[in-house]
């Protein structure tokens, strides 16, 4: 399938090489943090085609279908349109990349999607409750409870849109999709794995804290000020590449 | 011992050589993702003797007794034929061979069986208590709840003939054994190493979720619809060989 | 930010190196020992100034916000004085750096702090529960209950004043700051970080033993002499420097 | 301290070099398998002096006190007498060493002893619960339930009395003291270190199995009849080194 990129313009095809590689190194964070078993878990990143034009016209690069952790090159990664159809890759894209591109397209400030199983966020997610906020971490990073999706079957745009109807308008960069599991959004792919990592972190502690009694939540003008001061405070000053936000 | 392969024509000699260096590298993903302490835990992969011929004189690849993780080379592998007997190699065959055996012997499709110790899926065959399909995940690779095998001594066919009569005509490759642990089957050691990856998960992840209420069950028509999809969908075009399935 | 220690004398500069080098190998047993995820946690060491003079004059030496663990290295650690304020270093210092720096200006004595939301520690300080003293580590170690500090924003000195007010004359190292996470202190960073790894695994013992009935308690005077014991029998004799307390 | 074992036959020093390496590299499956914390835990075996002589006069060979897992050596390892003196090495023995010594003067058929804080099998203790036994690889490696030891004080005799009166006459290699932790024993130390890996292991198992109901017990006669299988199978026949056992 070599060639299919030949079409786009020079600085394209540049900015897809270096996704590529920056999306292979992120997957190694999911077993990394114990978020995936075997070849489950995904990491796509969009690629602006023509930043005046519409996010429609994008790419989104991603991992392929049914690959092991272990052979995650930036060449085995699939570059696919916003309409999920492989562009440039030697692989069929990942049975979840549907999904991804749904929210590509309808959210054009995602630039970076994560999907995995991992345990205590999928937990919650089949019983279909929300993890309530009663961490400051939480309030920091999500800004108040981790919502829940609804029940969506694989095959069409229902698990995009279940995600989009979830997250849009939320601050929570995690939906638990029902007897599914999780997806993430972020500005880039490196932020949506760092919400991949923290929901199942603050998932498993809630759920730690809850096996022996009730978690007191945090008044809710707390949280708003917590998450006002974790978003705001950081990256400000001297014109420097906004600082990464950390709340330990 | 060396030399009892020698009546053996020299493709079955090959192949053996082949599934030695296999079953050996596929028992390291037992430790790695966890599933067994110590020398706990074995893989074995059938080698067909002659494809036109009966299933039952075909042999089987296993781990020997007793040896640890650290130790396991593709020489070190033993052969047995379908009663169990070694045929070829310097050690005795894991003292579970009998099962794997038997499972060759009465189940003509399988060419990989499993047997760990996992902590969840041992949890949930202590209470003798099936594995409700609560996750999108369990019916994509499990097509339902996963059962439960009766209790049965070692020492004889027990445990084989309990694996085979709950896992015959069941959707599952994976049975709890009451009181004993999970055993895994598929079309090769691959298969059911894996199926042995995701009973461990599954069955972790539905316990967690438990703990704080009840899961929510698929409808019985969307675990049919997402596990005919999940089979049937990979492996398709091109004429390249079988995908491997992923669900997420 | 270079020369900004210029104004301090040569052995406050070289052990400020040593300390730098120090903290940020210290940094690397959190996530060894499964404290922190991402970018989260953090230690700190006090360095004196002029033994002779207030400690209030004492520097700090931390690590700087949102660096990720595969990047620490001595220099990427930033000095502080006790007022949280940059002194050297090429990034801004931990968000959490006006806490630690309050409890070097309140407690001369303490050398080393700690901080982060490990799991299960965490999970009692969401309860505000105090882990009951019913292992005989915890009365080593801990002297008895590990207790709750109040609920504190970021943002000024509160964090650090719950700490220290809890933590003055009490004989655990460790406080669980309410919603939070524990903040742990010692006579220098590696006692520090030695009681953020023991209060996370007494925190997850005793969950455990709790989650099916209720663990014994010590009696107080054997809680007495265990700590007593296990605080004076070490680093004696021989003139040679204080040997490691261990209890097992 | 060189020169102390100048008085002991060549044999001797040589077993001694022999089991010093031994017992340090048999530290290290104490944080492979989870079993340990920062210092904690600790492995001896017993150096016979005379075989014809009383055991009395047999040597140990132990973990210094508050040593890291990183600084494991050979050179480090301690040896004392069944007293618990020092005999030779450059660092206090462990803490622990006392009861050790106990357990060897009491029972000469143990040859090594182990002792951790391990999670699960100190939950049941800090309850003084039993595991029961509803595991076949529980019948196999501990013939029955998993006994609680009395509560004890370090300082004298009390926790080798209580080890020794609850294993003496009893088919279980390990012991859960009140509020304490495992000890485990064998034949040798590798025996009682698979023995402290299989405690945690069943702890861990039946721990999870009854979160969510009650395991079902296995019929006396079943365990009776799969201890003996476990306990006299191996190691039979060919006049070979005693196999290891292995129950999967």
């Amino acid at each position: 399938m070599a060639g299919t990129l030949d079409g786009y313009p020079q600085h394209v095809r540049e900015q897809v090489a270096r996704t590529r590689e920056l999306v292979a190194r992120l997957h190694a964070e999911l077993p990394r943090w114990g978020l995936v078993v075997w070849t489950a878990g995904n990491v796509s990143q969009r690629v602006v085609v023509d930043a005046a034009g519409p996010s429609g016209r994008d790419l989104l690069v991603i991992k392929p279908s049914g690959v092991t952790y272990d052979e995650l090159t930036p060449e085995s990664m699939v570059v696919c349109d916003l309409d999920g159809v492989l562009v440039d890759g030697g692989r069929a894209p990942s049975s979840d990349t549907a999904a991804h591109a749904y929210v590509y397209r309808n959210m054009p400030e995602v630039g970076g999607v994560v999907h995995t199983h991992s345990t205590y966020a999928t937990a919650w997610a089949a019983r279909a409750e929300p993890v309530p906020c009663v961490l400051t971490m939480m309030a920091d990073e999500f800004g108040g409870d981790i919502p829940i999706g609804p029940f969506a079957l694989i095959g069409d745009d229902s698990i995009g849109r279940g995600i989009v109807e979830t997250l849009r308008g939320s601050r929570s960069p995690a939906v638990l999709m029902r007897n599914h599991g999780p997806f993430t959004i972020g500005p880039d792919a490196k932020a949506a794995v760092k919400a991949a990592v923290m929901v199942e972190e603050v998932a498993r502690t809630v759920h730690v804290s809850r096996q022996l009694g009730e978690p007191l939540r945090i008044e809710q003008d707390h949280v708003d000020s917590l998450y006002a001061r974790y978003q705001n405070v950081y990256g400000q000053g001297e014109g420097a590449p906004a600082q990464e936000k950390e709340h330990a």
